[in-house]
């Protein structure tokens, strides 16, 4: 695999392309956002709905960026079917696609669900972008250029350094899962306990967006997949923000565990909370 | 005391002024919500900054209803300074006030905070009105009329009857106060590993809100004050939904732990996961 030289006018054209695209998309989204959706006790109704417009979604961002850039790849939720056996990360411009990022929340209509896009080359990424088109929040980055919310551009904001003052994202629907529930409770507990407030959301793409822009601090996550971190991973960093995997290593978006947050300081010491939590093997309730 | 008939008039009288108030302070809170915040790092002066604005939005409702009502009175949390040693709630008619809800979302500019004002005579609550100006969302409620969304009729929709597919409000945040953490932590374990979706918004008057409307199934918290539950418990029983003490017995204002669901099926269903909870001591990690 060559390793690629992009010049910056190329670049440009990836993230205004690709922007445009997104953007077109916002009908459709918004459509399927507000369709009635009464069969709440068919669950099997609700996610045939969601797979009608992830798909479309997912086409029509493909069709396009395939279009206007051959050379590209494309990794994405549908494509692959959900799983990620057969997905390979190259140094070739690669799109890292969730057509509806928060998929309870939109069935929901709870307004907190997005279109993600990002965009690695060489395997680091180099833009990203985010849309809710249902609060009409459009957030986005391009690697050295800053973030960008509705094109204002944004920071991390808060300087917060302790989790005592961190308002923290953290996912608890993942308990849901056999798979890390004793994990994530001892973490969830470790890090609840010492934080100013936790929200679970409901979408990590636009989580990452929130620390972004100062509303929250910091995140966890383990155990998703590579295009609900992707975008909001360039948009965090780009607004001075740090994201690590889990154990403090470096982040590789094929392998999405991740903590992030505003400040070093505060990133470290989520860091050292949870390997904190992991070392509890039991507990006696009072 | 003596128990108090009211015409249905005076009851529409009591709903519209109290509503056209509320409306009235949009605009301040708006102002409060929109403020910089940068001093991340200084806590005190968030609170001071929502502590300005708690008061100023407390004192216009406070002066507009007694104003428009003088045999009415207020159990409000500023009135209060947030203890409840010295309220009681009696026949009169008696508005109870939250000037601002989700006031860590109001600091952090995460649109999901709200004004809360609820309505009892003899003891019961009667009307009760929540506003986010920073959705532009307002939901109301009149005992007998129905529930409103901006004006439209709604109802909760959601006709889930197991925690298995419902997607369940929880206020993690709580178990940072050492008081009831570790039944907290049981709870959230049993509910979590159960349900479709947890959600942390920050918010209770909202949360009965997403309920009533189909947004979400389920809600359970404790240790909360009555102007956190009494506007959303009218909005969510005239939706059609259920709110019970914990226990299983009568929700009553002035001691403001609930079990809230769409359903009868789900709340009990709640209810009972709550009591297996409760009777966990001891846990060995996997």
């Amino acid at each position: 695999m060559s390793n690629h030289q992009i010049s910056e006018i190329k670049l440009q054209e990836y993230y205004k392309v690709s922007l445009e695209l997104v953007k077109q998309c916002g009908p459709l989204f918004l459509e399927g956002f507000l369709k009635p959706k009464t069969d709440y006790e068919v669950k099997s109704a609700f996610y045939d709905l969601v797979t009608v417009y992830d798909q479309q979604i997912e086409a029509t961002l493909t069709a396009g960026l395939l279009k206007a850039f051959p050379e590209s790849r494309i990794i994405g939720e549908e494509a692959l079917d959900g799983s990620l056996d057969q997905a390979e990360l190259t140094d070739d411009p690669t799109w890292i696609i969730d057509p509806i990022d928060g998929t309870n929340n939109f069935v929901r209509k709870i307004p907190h669900c997005c279109i993600s896009v990002g965009l690695a080359i060489n395997k680091e990424l180099v833009a990203g972008i985010i849309y809710n088109p249902a609060t009409n929040e459009l957030y986005s980055s391009l690697k050295g250029q800053g973030a960008f919310l509705n094109d204002q551009p944004i920071s991390v904001a808060s300087k917060v350094v302790t989790i005592q003052q961190a308002v923290v994202g953290y996912e608890i629907s993942l308990i849901v899962v056999a798979k890390g529930r004793d994990q994530n409770v001892k973490r969830l507990f470790k890090l609840g306990s010492n934080a100013t407030a936790i929200r679970s959301l409901g979408s990590a793409a636009l989580t990452l967006c929130y620390i972004a822009t100062g509303r929250c601090d910091a995140y966890h996550v383990e155990n998703l997949k590579p295009w609900d971190l992707a975008a909001g991973a360039i948009i965090l960093t780009e607004a001075g923000g740090r994201i690590y995997h889990t154990s403090g290593g470096k982040f590789e978006v094929m392998q999405p565990d991740c903590v992030c947050a505003c400040t070093e300081e505060l990133a470290q010491n989520v860091i050292q909370l949870i390997k904190e939590a992991d070392r509890i093997t039991e507990y006696t309730f009072q």
